[in-house]
């Protein structure tokens, strides 16, 4: 999960990915890499899963091997049981843009890995509802988008952010504590796209002021959340969660900020499996190859 | 946490323990450490915490001294603010009822810690709705008394409990996975002096087989919370957590069983700080001197 | 990683484990499986490694079918690159022998496991060169073995062992907190046969009284490594490693405590991981298919 | 710990800190409190800890009140057991110098958290023998001095740095992954005073490249300590530490990535805890108050 595994997976003219999930039945791997291996390919890594419950077969394969793909993909889906997504895993970097409000902590993780080739994708510029974070984003020499929401409804607000995105062209979008929710609309034309980050409690609290609540329970540990973005609040696929412990002595502003520490990492955590190619969607829930 | 830390804070003719609460005012130490050092007592070991938010004071004082403290809980109970809560800690071993269903890993752990001296308690007997666990218990020399629930109503069947429980009088009930829930009434005989354990979640899940739940959910991270009981389910104040990290391979069971790992731990964890008396409440929280 | 993960691969008449290490060579997996394929196996679970390093490939793959299997080793071992290891999983549960000194932390917990059928294994016999925790292993009705050590040197002493061992030849050894040094000749009966726990530390300490070292060292975490005994002390191929906070109130003493309590939850799940077949070696590495 | 509680510990017209180590007697607390009351302050929080071992009473309070404490310093180290250290803490933010060499990730996090008000401390200027960290220090404004080690003996390179930390008389120096040895006549001109990290594992490793060794043991946990530097490498008083689990899928590169992440957190909670006065200093140990 750093910047060799990356350079060894994404990099240009080394090695590529192959990415499957389909139906299982007997013999799919043996069928998967007989087609790699006729085509000259070398696998390096490779991971399968199968999902009893669902019946479903998950692999993804890094490979090495001189020779052309042309039709890899064709031939694959052909031959593979019903329904089957497959993809070959591109070479260049991930292009993302980054939605944030007023926190800064999630947006600086994330900058200072990017100005240091480590995010393993390429920021293109950051989209806010608020100027806060505008100081910050200049010192990285990157664009800063102002769409403020006030005095708008949701719907001219989402047009004016789409205006901006459909600029950049994104191939994900990373909400750093995008504080506004996004209409089910919006999320659709990002399907598994977007990628979230919330604080997580034991027990989960609902409604406004979650710190606030958590400290009112006196709960004795602090969790972040990492997912998929999908039209349930909050509720989609989770990718990656961390906690860290803490005690009668934080006020609810102290457990806010013990929150804001893990949070960031979770976050390019989840970013980094994801750029990788290990995430895969299974209904509700996620595989993870890490 | 363990036997040396206990001998020394319970042992009969050496540490004694003074415990306070009450609202805060300036001078409250000076004026507590006075009263003790006038009966030549030498403080150990001294724990304080103000709660800003209710404005309540919290010391835990641990001290040695051949003196006499006849009529220190009462000078101080008359020279603080009130209400206040004073005691000193006793100096023998507390007594427990256990109380199981039909899982063996939070009592085995209990159990064994107790055969090799390290929980701090005498564990008198063992109550169960099940004979499941008869065989374990006596594997350590202990009564075991089967109640069963089938049949009758909850009245009758807490009736049942309590009469064995008269028969023990027990300083503490632990619940080692009793899995009936307990009538208001019946807990309100136990004021604070009922711990529980139970599984948690990043997110929560509410209703039943929350294990199926988290499964489908497909959450990162497995915990357990040992809580005091209070007559509302599952919500009393909490008194120790932790989690571990489970994955996409994991099956409903398998999460259930990385649950019940974690769950013995933070079981003992949190009864060893309640026999030590490191744990106060503070309305729906706990203040814990770890 | 529990019972059910162990039905699952070990229960007799169900899945079976194919087990391949060699050097990596192009097309390794599909030649495997398509041999596994041709005796109409289903492949239910699959890992690979290759170490780059070592160009050596890893595979673990559970299978079931109801066909023989009569020759697919041989065909296998013939077929591979050389030098290959090549084993069927077995059907049954394995069997251990425990040894153990006075510590009765680590031997209860694999105890308890085992009389509540979680432990993945069959203890037939505990050997300890002290008397004291023969009461605990009678409470499980299990054989203990007295075999002391005081006033021998330490061929007669291992020869002694290696008797009581020869009864009941068992697959595996586990060193559950064994304070006696074992010779090289020893361990060579027991090629990567043999587990140890031991405590370690952030940074080590060599020498007598570890504990005593981390304590005047201030060290705020303590940890436990189970490994393979080699002939080199301590210094075998790791397979499971965690840790505990702790602060500079605990006494020495009190740091053991700590350790002991991660102690044996490592040394479970290290044991368990050997079990279910999920550990390979790699030189003096392990690959961990977890 | 986080900028409220520090806003809380060292803003100016605010609380104050008293700190007090000396030999323990009979009636400490009492009598510093004493000395608190009599000057009309209120205390806020209070920590104490007494070192059976050293026989050694700490003590820091946090208080409030109007009046002068003009005197309260002098009268205290007259009247406590002899040698005690008295010091009341300061109501400005600490002054540091970063020192660093090529690695980003510490001085990073370092500067985004100065950058927004989080540090607790006022970041002077970064001080380094290469200039690859220039270009991140300028993003956030800040004066970088490259002062190079290459063709000079180290008592020049050593003099050619205190000239640059003269011009700033620093309160504390942090090395953020400074990797030149310090002289002891260097380290004695900053006494307790200068903040190390360094990478730690589970055994430890002496000599070039330990991550590379860590490697080729196949360690399943990576590590950080930060620590005091004294005149002996890398064996000064521990401040924090952390880990976090890598596998055998981690190359040396990655493991020291996962060694990066965990380290740049951790200097940045021990650079906390020193700032708000928390950490004592107890022979080669630590006492800290969190």
């Amino acid at each position: 999960l750093n910047e060799s595994k990356e350079a060894a997976t994404l990099g240009a003219g080394s090695n590529r990915l192959l990415l499957v999930d389909c139906p299982d039945r007997s013999g799919l791997i043996h069928q998967i890499t007989g087609l790699l291996a006729a085509r000259g390919a070398n696998i390096i890594n490779n991971a399968e899963f199968v999902d009893r419950e669902s019946g479903r077969f998950f692999m993804r394969t890094e490979f090495s091997g001189a020779e052309s793909f042309a039709g890899l993909v064709e031939e694959l889906r052909m031959g593979l049981p019903s329904p089957a997504n497959v993809r070959l895993g591109t070479a260049h970097s991930r292009r993302i843009v980054v939605l944030a409000t007023r926190e800064h902590h999630c947006l600086g993780e994330l900058l200072l890995r990017h100005a240091h080739d480590e995010l393993g994708a390429e920021i293109l510029a950051v989209v806010s509802n608020h100027t806060v974070l505008e100081a910050l984003t200049r010192r990285f020499d990157l664009p800063f988008h102002y769409v403020p929401h006030a005095g708008v409804d949701r719907e001219v607000h989402e047009a004016a952010i789409h205006q901006v995105l459909d600029k950049y062209n994104p191939d994900y979008l990373v909400l750093a504590k995008y504080m506004r929710l996004l209409s089910p609309a919006f999320v659709s034309r990002y399907p598994h796209r977007m990628i979230n980050i919330h604080h997580s409690f034991l027990p989960a609290f609902v409604g406004a002021n979650p710190y606030r609540q958590a400290f009112e329970r006196g709960v004795k540990i602090i969790g972040a959340t990492a997912h998929f973005v999908t039209e349930t609040l909050d509720a989609g696929p989770i990718i990656a969660q961390a906690v860290v412990p803490v005690d009668h002595s934080y006020r609810a502003e102290e457990m806010a900020q013990a929150g804001r520490d893990v949070e960031k990492i979770v976050l390019a955590q989840a970013l980094k499996l994801v750029l990788e190619e290990r995430v895969f969607l299974n209904g509700s829930r996620t595989i993870v190859f890490d």
